[in-house]
């Protein structure tokens, strides 16, 4: 039988409503009352979803596999043992107040994908392997795409576990735990993937709005992490007059409204957001001593990037207003060009699925940009609700995540027949 | 013997060393590293330093008495069982990273002027009362100056039970709880007090700088709180662009420069301080949905604090940026002026012992602005380090706090033979 051939018959073996019950039962865990999720990196809710990754891929008497930083890896076997591996994935971690959809979906899109090609007893070569890779998000432990820098040698596990939360936790503390909740795993032992796709939720408004099923993505771009930190000097509130105050929040608020001035001026592709900005003491009769705030800035071109990054400092030094300012950059990714085989690959599958479809750059980070720099790699976005995502709003249709998960299936046994 | 030698009398019976002492073992409750205490309104540490109170209270055959809003008094009869009670006391409760001296001085400045007049045998007329206002601070609940206020009909204690804590728990728990510490205490039943003098570090830089050792405060600035909530919408700071966001923290940052700007344009008399600024989910990578800030607004002058006043709402407003404002007023307290008789008294006594003195007003507020509306008012300032507090660093010398206690006991021998 022709790939062609398989590939169609492994996409239509995707089965809409079994994955869509397994998001409804992944959900359960770290469901908040808005319809969400809380399921922060490393914590309870974290190994609570992998312990339910790793019962469903024994149901699927599939292999698994972790390795030191936490990343989970269920393989479907091909016929040649030493091929390397045809790869997908994406995280179970969560934003504080997420959605049920961002990362879980290109989980559990790869772990169908699997069940798909399994029950059709569909021949390959190299074996497929589903990853859910460790804190994604970075909204507990910065920096995000922890398990995925890991593995692509970007980052190191024991810089990593030095990392604490805002209450001081350590990373490594976590990550033990982690472990601990899914023991008897062996090692991870695979060599260099032969591609990686990941499928994920737009997280933007683009293919809602232009009425398409299916995102070609070209690429993600660059994003860049800093945390500011201004001291001040804490003092009555009633009787320090203004001009010998030092502010710490009076400072921090000029600084991050001049930034937002600057960065709403510089283009309509700069996304500059100032998420977390904690103030201490915090209380209402005692002028603020101390602020923390945390800098996220995107943009799809690295020199534009760079130079607006220039800024920051300066504009930060500038309304100093008597305090101390410490500016730390806490990661730098550059823009990611995704490999013209793999999109022109999704493409191609897309179209023979009937998928309507279009090409796209990411907005937002994922694990891919750290596999692109090791392996051939792309990206297959579906639509989101209103574009809505790291919100507890978020929401996805059954179909358009089936419509991901058969053009993912498709792509998947090309790559690993080839 | 006449009351100006009784008065003298008293004054010298003050023990500076037994004052400070004492503010040293009430210094250990709710002790921070840096040398202050965190010692919250109604939190087991407040119930502690309580408990310390009774027990001392207790050593010295004081009767006890307490309310339904916690205040705790201390009294020493005099000849005249049913004379209205010569005040005088502060606060036990502190700022989150408070001083050890902000309120405690008064309490326990009192509790040795008892001493002193009770160790000499002075005779009086009117009993004598130490009380332990709850709830100066207003950091944990809102607002400040509960038990004073209740104490003179201002606020209701109904009311303020149903207020919660930024976690949520409600004042009438903690309250509960605090009585519970100092369980068979008689409720107060004193006729409307005689008058009220109450001992107070500066707060503020003045006396320090000028050399003086006494401040006869003639009045205390008026204090507004308002609480400002922006409701945005929570996104993916990566994928939505900076037009279409509505970033709760853009706008509020925005709201608080240009009301810092404006008011630093309005005279130096102003105090103006955004002192709490919660920002929701509170993660580097998603914008903001909820900001909610704290405004302490002082001015000596009613009219101009109106006006003053009267810009905060609209400005909130023209910064909303797509968001949701509300602007809340929690409390108002109008400036106060105090009674002339008892200013003269707290000078007269002050040259008479030979202290360096000047009539200032208060820039912070205190309990006497509610004990003024009820009864004749009058406070004493001593001078503190650097003007610091609200801070861990805040400070005092024995010397000063002795001799703050000096002037109140003379004064109070004069009132209670009056």
């Amino acid at each position: 039988m022709s790939s062609a051939a398989d590939s169609a018959r492994a996409a239509a073996a995707v089965d809409e409503r079994r994955l869509w019950l397994r998001h409804e039962e992944m959900g359960r865990i770290g469901a908040t009352p808005k319809g969400g999720v809380n399921r922060q990196a490393l914590s309870d809710e974290d190994a609570a979803a992998r312990q339910l990754m790793v019962r469903w891929a024994r149901e699927l008497e599939l292999s698994l596999a972790t390795d030191d930083i936490g990343n989970l890896f269920l393989r479907l076997p091909g016929s040649d043992a030493d091929a390397a591996p045809v790869m997908t994935g994406s995280h179970l971690d969560s934003q504080p107040t997420g959605g049920r959809f961002d990362g879980t979906y290109g989980v559990l899109a790869g772990l169908e994908v699997l069940q798909a090609i399994r029950n059709s007893g569909i021949s390959r070569l190299h074996p497929i392997e589903v990853v859910a890779w460790v804190n994604e998000e970075g909204s507990r432990f910065l920096p995000g795409c922890m398990g995925s820098g890991v593995f692509t040698s970007a980052m190191r596990t024991e810089e990593l576990r030095k990392v604490t939360d805002w209450e001081g936790v350590t990373c490594g503390e976590a990550l033990d735990r982690l472990l601990a909740s899914t023991p008897d795993l062996p090692r991870y032992a695979g060599p260099k993937p032969h591609a990686y796709i990941e499928t994920h939720i737009e997280q933007g408004p683009v293919l809602e709005a232009t009425g398409k099923k299916i995102g070609v993505v070209s690429g993600i771009q660059g994003a860049r992490h800093y945390t500011v930190e201004v001291q001040g000097e804490e003092a009555h509130a009633g009787t320090t007059p203004l001009l010998s105050r030092r502010d710490a929040m009076r400072a921090a608020a000029a600084m991050v409204t001049q930034l937002n001035g600057e960065m709403s001026n510089a283009g309509e592709a700069v996304r500059f957001t100032v998420g977390r900005f904690d103030v201490e003491p915090g209380s209402p009769n005692t002028i603020p001593g101390r602020v923390l705030f945390s800098i996220d800035f995107r943009h799809p071109n690295l020199e534009t990037m760079e130079r607006l990054c220039r800024r920051i400092e300066p504009i930060c030094q500038e309304n100093a207003d008597g305090c101390t300012v410490t500016v730390e950059q806490i990661d730098h990714v550059p823009p990611t060009v995704f490999d013209q085989t793999i999109v022109n690959l999704v493409e191609r599958h897309a179209t023979s699925l009937g998928y309507s479809k279009m090409r796209m750059p990411s907005g937002a980070g994922h694990d891919a940009m750290y596999l692109a720099r090791l392996c051939p790699t792309g990206m297959i976005f579906v639509p989101c609700e209103h574009g809505i995502s790291h919100n507890e709003a978020e929401n996805a249709s059954p179909e358009d995540l089936a419509a991901g998960a058969r053009v993912l299936a498709a792509c998947l046994v090309e790559l690993a027949q080839g």
